[in-house]
């Protein structure tokens, strides 16, 4: 058979580019930490909600921070880009081989170190790669406590944690991510490794650039290290469950709860009516403490390091005054660690109880606790007329303002969901022109990734969007750190 | 006389674009908020201290965030520097116009005005010229607590506090001015007005980068408000008194206080012996609650939002077990807020006693606390080896590492300081030498400026270097913001 030279010529270059790169990687990680298209890909190329899928050359797995200095070089000098890759366990598609060109998936499994802890200066030094439950673990085997906590604690790893400045149940008592790091490593895009592991509390030589990774998605460098802070371990906790008639009375509630309590208060979490009622109609193992005759109801946690005080006691002020005021119709004081628990599980149900309720469309917002009874009237009057037959229904840490509104559309058949898009599509359009106006966030905790990059720059002015491309230029002006995430390829 | 007319050229072009700028600025904040060479530009020329002098083509107010971004693009399109000044109560003479070149100095003084307040979401909206003693004020008007606390609070602005990332007492209990910042309204070298004016505690789209002007000493641009945190108020307070045989004592009382008492743990306040003896002889005023019998000295401060607990017994229960365990040798518990008051005024004399005991080289020393023991003896070592007449006294902030270790000269005449410089360089580049081999900071929470710009390399990265001076040229190409502050020219 005859060959076109010239027409070869490209596939071939490309070829040999990729295998050559693949020789290069193995001599820097050794093979079998890389898994090329003869290997099981599978796992690292679709989010594990399975909404995208992308392709990778390979998948590398460095075992410490120069070799992944090494393999940021390499990939650099071919032009081929990197997406980092932590647990995976990301909602917005940040972590997935998207879009054209030729690219490597890049795992931090292997950084799974505690570098060192010190229970004299509350901090633990930890690789990227390391497990937010091991983290926790590490913490509370010197008796101290790493407070960040999220549904995918078994498997997200604390490189994500970061790139997301993740949030979770525990911000209003210890803030986010960023608020819990002290020190970062980072592999810049050129290779450089930006040694910035400080344990410091208190430094005022010149801005901090390490915060520029914080929430950048893998895209201005790769996290490879983190030192973050620890907190000394509760000693007790006490929980209660209240239900009222209005938010408005919810965030007074709220507000003296931290006025009187101060840093006691550990979690205030809301549940709208609706919300219970999908969890009591497909999950009947979970207990429903209350009749469920207001429109919303909170879960209070209060917890103290002082084994000597009573927070029952304080707890139970506090919401005596709360009936006094009106504003509580009810409330239940956990006798024990077991009613505790069956308060959270109500809690812990909201995802399983919905998605067994229809087509989840799901909102991860943020509006500043003022204007939180506004927005949920807003978009909840428009989401009904848009779509009469959703259940719009409501959970949030509200504590912290974020509030995450569920439209379900019942009886949606597995083939039913692409023609549902444009109804998806149409219920983002109405939460983003509502939190637009109140100043809102899109994405309180989860992200931009690829889900929500479209978005951003109806709800970010033009001022900001230009600098976050500026700097995305500037540390990377070859654009290969996990290309076309967070900010859309301009124009 | 003969006049040679290109000599005359430049100063005559110059002259022309000096007044015509000060027309422009007239015309853009009024002709009454320009002070120029006709006016007192004296006190906006010099430091506080008086130690840097530098000049200026005129000192501009404007009113409103609108007007700073009018003057910024004025001076811009001229290349004349900007130097925006606070309260201009800096240590480190960043708010003096220093160098070469024609430059303005550019007040927020008329930007005062707090812009609104949230009990219910904790937070307040400031313009940046706002004194920090009126923001407190204005917190404490709806029972809420602003932390940030420092000697100059009467005068500092809180665009300063922003711009030196502030520390100060509280920093153990509430964290740095970082942390107790929620958004900011920055404009930008080219005029540009970035608007990150949030509220929200928790955001998770995109990298953050309202970040890079906190600790930028006004050299990215102009912080012209912030919206900051509260906190709920303290209702009581208990205060100790304690002494210790070694630092690692100090420190394991730390470690035990922390986990007990949490974040009723206020204040953690270390002295020397020698630091409290240059009171005692110096301020007969300042009463001494102990014999001075031990090397170290702590002020211990807990407080609670519940008024119902008992701190009282909190604190003399870690302070028993402190002194079963020989952590502690004595320790008095404050019977009353007088005595409370007493030991306060102790750690509040510590810069008027060492003042008044000779010239001071005062360092403003971060390092981990496990480090804390091993820096304070290498330091107080080599500097008693180089001067056997200093009195080396230390006081700090340790609850947070932030430790200010004091070399007093005695018996220096005015006439004899500038003969001394060479001692003040040599100390300097002991505690350098040191805190960079132990990782730490050598300016915990005073900054950079002009003072300590050629410290910068010796104690930072080759790589950090780069992404500051990077991240400097990207914003300000031109480099029209307080030039030649924190960042030295290069080369």
């Amino acid at each position: 058979m005859q060959v076109n030279a010239e027409a070869m010529a490209l596939p071939m270059t490309q070829e040999t580019n990729e295998a050559a790169l693949l020789r290069e990687l193995a001599a820097i990680v050794g093979a079998r930490h890389v898994i090329d298209s003869t290997g099981d890909l599978e796992p690292y190329l679709v989010d594990w909600r399975g909404r995208y899928r992308g392709t990778a050359s390979c998948v590398v797995k460095p075992g410490n921070t120069q070799e992944v200095s090494d393999v940021v070089r390499a990939c650099a000098a071919r032009g081929v880009a990197i997406v980092p890759q932590g647990g995976n366990t990301g909602m917005c598609g940040a972590a997935t081989p998207l879009g054209e060109g030729p690219k490597i998936v890049l795992r931090l499994d292997r950084l799974n170190r505690v570098r060192s802890i010190s229970r004299l200066g509350d901090a633990i030094a930890v690789d990227a790669g390391c497990i937010l439950a091991d983290v926790q673990a590490a913490a509370d085997g010197v008796d101290r406590l790493f407070p960040l906590s999220l549904g995918a604690e078994g498997s997200c790893q604390i490189g994500g944690n970061l790139s997301t400045n993740a949030g979770g149940t525990a911000v209003l008592r210890y803030g986010t991510m960023r608020e819990l790091t002290l020190g970062l490593e980072v592999v810049l895009p050129n290779g450089d490794i930006l040694d910035a592991m400080t344990s410091l509390r208190k430094d005022s030589t010149s801005f901090d650039t390490k915060q520029l990774f914080i929430g950048a998605e893998g895209t201005l460098g790769i996290i490879t290290g983190a030192v973050l802070k620890l907190f000394p371990k509760p000693r007790q906790r006490a929980v209660a469950f209240a239900k009222a008639n209005s938010i408005e009375s919810v965030l007074d509630l709220l507000a003296q709860a931290r006025a009187e309590l101060g840093d006691r208060l550990g979690a205030f979490e809301l549940m709208s009516r609706g919300q219970i009622e999908v969890i009591a109609e497909n999950l009947p193992d979970v207990t429903i403490p209350f009749a469920l005759d207001t429109p919303w109801y909170v879960v209070i946690e209060i917890v103290d390091t002082l084994a000597s005080s009573d927070l029952g006691a304080a707890l139970e002020q506090l919401l005596a005054a709360a009936y006094e005021g009106e504003l509580v119709t009810d409330a239940l004081i956990a006798a024990n660690e077991t009613q505790a628990a069956t308060f959270w599980k109500v809690r812990h149900s909201v995802s399983e109880g919905s998605k067994r309720a229809g087509y989840v469309i799901s909102h991860d917002s943020a509006v500043a606790l003022e204007h939180q009874a506004t927005f949920v009237t807003r978009v909840e009057r428009r989401i009904a007329a848009l779509r009469p037959d959703a259940r719009i229904v409501m959970h949030g840490h509200v504590g912290d303002g974020n509030i995450h509104i569920l439209a379900i559309i019942p009886g949606v058949a597995r083939d039913q969901i692409e023609a549902l898009q444009p109804t998806v599509r149409a219920v983002n359009a109405i939460v983003d022109e509502e939190t637009s106006a109140l100043r809102g966030s899109i994405s309180a905790e989860h992200g931009i990734g690829m889900a929500n990059r479209g978005r951003m720059a109806s709800v970010t002015s033009a001022v900001e969007m230009t600098l976050l491309r500026n700097v995305k230029q500037l540390l990377d002006p070859n654009n290969i750190m996990n290309p076309g995430k967070v900010l859309a390829p301009p124009g």
